[in-house]
């Protein structure tokens, strides 16, 4: 038995999130399909972020085990001709050790976050960034008071109501706010996440940035422990899950 | 009756083209049913560049005429409002003097040819990059070559069989070749180009790149003043109308 390692960039528009679902084409169903036609065995692929519907990745990694020996670069480019058409791309696969986890393993998960703030609608950016309208959004008030967030915490006011995770305490590594023209962007690192958690302190960062909220805002939200307290969720589109770290 | 520039991002992706025609729809058609549904009048839609099927914009301009008297905003979001769910974005709509024409007092184009440069298929990248698996691209080696093209040439090797203009006496103001990582751009300004003369200048570049020609072999081509001596067509997907100058 030999376990792979994948690298995957994906385009989460057309699929109802990673984890396989009877409501729609998963990422984790294509690659389990894929690795079926290839290897002639069933097998589960693990990933290390469950993204959401809509959410895409540029370094999501996965891990799934064959019986066959072959090597990583035959499995990449066999698995990216079993994928086609779909917006899924094998970017690296390497044999990995036994007991390397996808999910378990993982040291650290990045992701960024696009708004693009304009009022003209996105053409080229359409299910790629969260469209904010008006108004100018200030995205160094928004780095000041996501710095509120950085830290270990009980994150419940930043998880969704569905997030199956036990504990709520997460340490938040790094997360900043950069405005480059149109696009504003919010960059986050931590070991792991809860559901929702980026969008969720994304759409409060928003808040500040249109000048309704101040950083003490975001504090007492972090305080109160309470999921109502906290901003909006975000919509998926402007979601990438960058990297993984082990 | 009042003159209106527009300023537009497309996807060309769905479209046939910039220009109307018979079999598929075009960005100028959809523009042009906006226009109507907007202000119920017909009219004629010119845009600065008639980019091909696949072709994106960034920053296309256009004119057309109104006997409304009306602001260029409410033009803006009322044409945004009826295009939707086109992939097409009014950035700007401005009144423009009676003697402005999108296209011919233009005095400047540029254009933006990207490429991923990796073995791995594409994903986010999918209909928006040209995808060359192989080899590594000799970046430095190509913008080297890109100079000999630089100034006013009969650029004959350089346009497309179906080029309908009656000069190929050209100017290129300037080209250059970038990579950041698995991207190579080609930057390219002139005041006007010939039919598909950025695509075939990009599709040459690339044999430069590959090794497989040298800056003498672009040279040659561009004195055999021969379209079959110049390099093939690159894809549609990679180019992108970037800006015109009044």
């Amino acid at each position: 038995m030999t376990r792979f390692k994948l690298t995957l960039e994906y385009d989460g528009g057309p699929f109802c999130g990673w984890q396989r679902q009877d409501n729609g084409p998963s990422v984790q169903q294509a690659l389990e399909e894929a690795v079926e036609r290839f290897a002639q065995q069933r097998v589960l692929v693990h990933g290390a972020g469950r993204t959401d519907a809509g959410v895409h990745a540029l370094g999501q990694v996965a891990h799934f085990d064959l019986d066959k020996d072959v090597d990583g670069d035959t499995v990449r480019d066999a698995l990216n001709f079993y994928l086609k058409p779909r917006p899924i791309a094998v970017l690296a696969a390497a044999v990995a050790p036994a007991e390397f986890h996808a999910r378990f393993s993982a040291k650290g998960r990045a992701y960024i976050y696009r708004i693009v703030n304009r009022r003209p609608p996105l053409a080229l950016d359409l299910g790629r960034a969260w469209h904010v309208l008006v108004p100018v959004l200030d995205a160094a008030a928004m780095h000041d008071a996501a710095q509120r967030l950085l830290g270990h915490h009980d994150f419940t006011s930043f998880r969704s109501s569905e997030c199956q995770a036990d504990s709520a305490m997460k340490t938040l590594d790094a997360i900043s706010v950069k405005r480059h023209g149109d696009i504003v962007s919010v960059a986050v690192s931590a070991r792991s996440f809860l559901h929702r958690q980026v969008r969720i302190m994304t759409g409060t960062l928003k808040l500040v940035g249109e000048g309704k909220w101040t950083a003490d805002d975001v504090t007492a939200a972090l305080e109160a422990k309470d999921r109502a307290k906290a901003g909006p969720t975000a919509p998926p589109d402007g979601l990438y899950l960058t990297r993984v770290e082990y």
